[in-house]
């Protein structure tokens, strides 16, 4: 009966044995066995038991309705891409982590139509084909497409600077599976560091810092929904991206093209700047 | 470079090699591969990993000057007694959990006055001596006294009703290493569950009390201080305490008296209850 640090977990994992739903049952158990593994593998000081303590409270503080320091918590730590990774498609484009920024809906936009409401910087194209894993092109594909300006900041982040929906479109693909927008290339930028998350960067030498990227959902009737991201190929922090988001499948060239003829069939000027990026859609689960 | 299941966990504590504290190191290192071993181990759909990070902001939210939702958390995850356990001393009397109602100064009292000064229920003399491992009596040992009420509350829960101190009382051992004070025998109490760890407790069929028991916090020169309980032999939840904390060495007698003499010895009149609790300090590290 007594509790010791060799009986400690089968005590607590006992307690739960009553617990209706087998799946919370499950799950209690297999944290109370990695906790108590966890506990007994660095053997907390009470102090360092407090910090931690203190810790969380600090980041329970620094939660509101616009702010989620436990996802930047999971995120800096890798939970959240490793749960992205484990539920992502074997087969098709992959996966990567949804971000905070998927906030508010993207605005229904046409083929060709910028996303770039503030008309800065170089034109940039983005365009593909979103397909089955066989190659069939999937027409009427939905996309929803966000992404920071130049500067590093979502278009929520920038109230009275940029006008909502800046950097946001959702499209639907042609009758090929082909789409294309325009847009300016996303800037990398860092996470929210004025929190116990950015506490934590600082106190172990890490920067803040993610590598350009477009944010992409892609789905299709029959098949899975992809929540993913276009890297900017070339990009400062592809190698070290702080929520270790990056799949080396979805770095994308962004290349200058000079080719007047291209630049009119996107309804540009060259020189622009042209990005591929072919989506693919695992089928639906069970189908 | 690519972020899989299995290359997770190495990439994020590489991300932490850089932190210039080594212990700070040890200890993301450890979070790192438990987390992701829990994660790996649960496989958590997107949806539960929302319920996750919505779980812990809740914990959060209900956290305040006066309210510890992580510390219950901690507590009914047996995380709080398991580094109490780890930080015990080897020898002596056994620690237990320290608790959240230590959270005003007991105030001074001499040898043989009562900490209820409600005045309620039968007279209750607890007594004891305190004593190195070798046996030698320890005079002028500290003892920090804390209980709940009758009621199953502690004089902080109930202002306006409890005198601040009702329950509470720092004493000191006598020339022979003895101590005695009056009280009433506590009642076993449910920790608070109108937050979080209430839903969970609730959610997993788990009852929320804690057995009777009198907190106490010993120390003296030389001597390793010892935070723990002397528990009411008999109580309920003795074999399920929501926090873990019973250890079959603290469970103490409290026996009805009718001897006068006694009663006269203690200042009370016969019938009273008696419980004798005697403390064994080690000594101190490094002497």
């Amino acid at each position: 009966m007594d509790f010791t640090v060799e009986t400690a977990t089968a005590a607590v994992i006992e307690s739960f044995q009553g617990a209706p739903d087998p799946r919370l049952r499950e799950v209690l158990e297999s944290l109370s066995r990695h906790l108590h593994d966890f506990v007994r593998d660095i053997e907390p000081t009470m102090a360092e038991w407090e910090a931690a303590i203190g810790f969380l409270t600090a980041v329970g503080r620094q939660c509101d309705d616009t702010r989620q320091e436990f996802v930047l918590l999971s995120d800096v730590l890798g939970v959240s891409m490793l749960v992205e990774t484990l539920n992502g498609a074997e087969q098709g484009t992959e996966s990567t982590v949804l971000g905070p920024f998927h906030m508010t809906a993207s605005p229904r936009r046409e083929l060709g139509d910028t996303i770039d409401l503030l008309g800065t910087g170089r034109p940039c194209v983005v365009s593909g084909r979103v397909t089955s894993v066989d190659g069939t092109p999937l027409a009427g594909a939905e996309l929803d497409v966000w992404q920071c300006s130049e500067d590093g900041f979502y278009d929520v982040q920038q109230p009275g600077v940029q006008p909502p929906g800046n950097g946001r479109g959702l499209f639907h693909t042609g009758p090929d599976g082909t789409y294309w927008f325009r847009t300016v290339i996303p800037s990398h930028y860092p996470i929210p560091t004025d929190g116990p998350v950015g506490d934590l960067l600082t106190a172990t030498g890490r920067h803040p810092y993610r590598p350009a990227h477009i944010h992409f959902i892609a789905g299709a009737d029959g098949h899975r929904r992809v929540t993913t991201h276009a890297f900017v190929g070339g990009s400062p922090y592809l190698e070290s991206d702080a929520v270790f988001a990056v799949k080396r499948g979805l770095i994308v060239d962004f290349t200058e093209s000079h080719d007047p003829a291209a630049a009119a069939g996107f309804g540009v000027d060259a020189p622009f700047t042209h990005a591929t990026f072919d989506i693919v859609l695992a089928p639906a689960t069970g189908a």
